[in-house]
């Protein structure tokens, strides 16, 4: 998508073949850098601090992770310890071990020397396959959408938390694949932004990139949207996905468990969007995911603009409170009302994700 | 309750007898300032801008506003003009007009010259009442805390959200006012505290205050309570409320209803904690009661310590990302375990209100 009017995706390769480059994430919205990754270092680190996030970004980042990995050093050594370091950076993403796992597949069976650019190759295919498919899940959202009659008469209301927009992928996004198209097919769409404490990805890149694009939007407290749904201010819900299992348990952000809750007692639509390689076959129960449990300064600290424009981290609790920081939860399926994949749109269940993947079926 | 090892209330008056002293709890717990209130429209300022928040303080601080007028000007014109000013300074709150309704239904019959000694007299009984009444609460708490089995076989663990401890009171505090009880009693208690964006009540009052009366505490962003109840971490929840409906639905700090539509999905008791003068008998129906919109700005901004000890303010948001903050929800009976009054504990109900309160009951 546009920034300023310059066609970027979120990750890419440096003219020189080898430098990988990214937006990085934690300065916005209030500072647009593209950060150099060279080595193989700069993408785990660049993974497990968050410079990129959200699950399709994550994978995109791991293989170009790889082949960095490969460019140092195309030995089997490196190529397993590459494997290792990279698959800790982030323990809840699934798309991370898919790519990691799809690249490594790849490599071991090849001779060194040819392992640097067919590690290259791959990842930009994995690139190019990402914003195809989040294109098609915005074609599919988008054919739910028409659908909706808005509660208010005028615009259809959406919901989203956190970010599943084209920062959180290659291009295009998740969740918000299907508002850009309602929103270019001229439906007069209007967002509801969770601020999405602790990190604050709804107020700082979802308002951010829905801002740069023209779509209108409101950012509200996390806290906000079970009454607004009360009062018949939102028409669905859509956010993207960490994890989901084989029967439709959705890992998200914290907090998407309270907003499918209350989208459930308002008989609000709560979608969610998603690309294949987040389904985590080997998975039933969303109970059984490991919640990665992050820094307590996220929730104690926030940084933001100061009146003189510079960026300062300010301190938020007194002296002596601990914080906790749960960084994702599972909203489990029968809260969901569809799941909305590149293949089409489904019940959250075994048999709604089997109908789009019937080759996921497993022997009787 | 003590802070630093020096009891205090939260409103108090001054040695002069016309001053009244008020926490400024906008301040906290970066700085703890006293503030005088010589005027009547210190006192609606005070309210207005939360220096002062909490339904009972509230109450209390506006029939200090009505004593204040009447020092200056004991006059018909003023008694009307005060309670004019003061109602509107936040018009959810029901101890509000419940004040300043006791205390025009005193003042207006005596003699403009006898009014200013007894509206002081007044307010300071409305004090002393909200104290006693706050001590009850926790009576009565506590023996529902009593028979909590906790889930992780060692500590209780009670979740709060916005701040209902001694600083939203005169003292003890409402839905606070149990745990201080519990731990006073030995009993092993700790309180997962919402941080309430958007205005951070827990972050900053509630936290503050477990922390200098020393009770085991963790503050936690809004979105991850009901992860915490998924994997059984909360015992109990317990909030307070700006105004409660005579059928038990429950207006509170914006987000109390995701809360509460967690802890029902999880069977964790949801109790809320309230002081007579909160119950609205004049209402049924929470869906009718006006919510606040407060400004955008609470929203988009936020204010902490920097690393050299100044409190500064923020910003959050991309320019031109608008932000809207309804600064309240209504939690419906349904979803409320039991109310716990100065009276003792009920069901949410009209028929539960008055079994405690049976001169309420209509006539036939």
């Amino acid at each position: 998508m546009k920034v300023d009017g310059v066609p970027y995706r979120t990750i890419w390769l440096a003219p020189d073949g080898t430098t990988v480059q990214v937006i990085d994430q934690t300065l916005l919205p209030h500072a647009f850098v593209v950060r150099d990754w060279r080595r193989m270092e700069d993408a785990e680190r660049g993974i497990r601090t968050m410079i990129v996030r959200g699950a399709p970004l994550i994978g995109a980042a791991a293989a170009y992770g790889m082949a960095l990995a490969m460019a140092a050093d195309p030995s089997d050594a490196m190529l397993t310890h590459a494997y290792t370091v990279l698959m800790a950076s982030r323990p809840t993403a699934v798309n991370l071990r898919w790519a990691l796992d799809d690249l490594h597949a790849l490599l071991a069976p090849l001779a060194p020397p040819e392992r640097r650019d067919a590690a290259y190759r791959r990842a930009a295919e994995i690139c190019d396959e990402d914003a195809e498919i989040c294109r098609r899940i915005g074609e599919n959202g988008l054919g739910l959408i028409r659908q909706i009659k808005p509660r208010s008469g005028e615009r259809v209301n959406a919901l989203t938390h956190c970010n599943a927009g084209w920062l959180a992928t290659v291009d295009w996004g998740t969740a918000l694949a299907p508002i850009y198209q309602a929103h270019d097919a001229g439906i007069p769409i209007h967002v509801w932004v969770d601020e999405t404490r602790p990190r604050n990805q709804g107020a700082s890149l979802t308002a951010w990139e829905l801002a740069k694009h023209g779509v209108p939007h409101t950012v509200i407290a996390d806290n906000a949207g079970g009454h607004l749904m009360q009062r018949d201010q939102v028409d669905f819900c859509i956010t993207g996905t960490d994890r989901t299992t084989r029967c439709g348990d959705v890992c998200n952000k914290i907090g998407t468990y309270l907003k499918a809750l209350a989208a459930h007692d308002n008989g609000v639509p709560f979608y969610v969007g998603l690309p294949y390689p987040t389904i985590d076959w080997t998975l039933e129960r969303g109970a059984d995911i490991p919640i990665e449990e992050r820094s307590a300064a996220e929730v104690s600290r926030i940084a933001g603009r100061t009146a003189a424009g510079a960026v300062a981290t300010v301190e938020l609790l007194p002296a002596g409170s601990p914080a906790a920081n749960p960084a994702f939860d599972v909203t489990p399926a029968r809260l969901v009302t569809a799941l909305v994949t590149e293949r089409g749109v489904c019940a959250a269940s075994e048999a709604g994700l089997l109908s789009l993947y019937p080759d996921r079926a497993r022997a009787a």
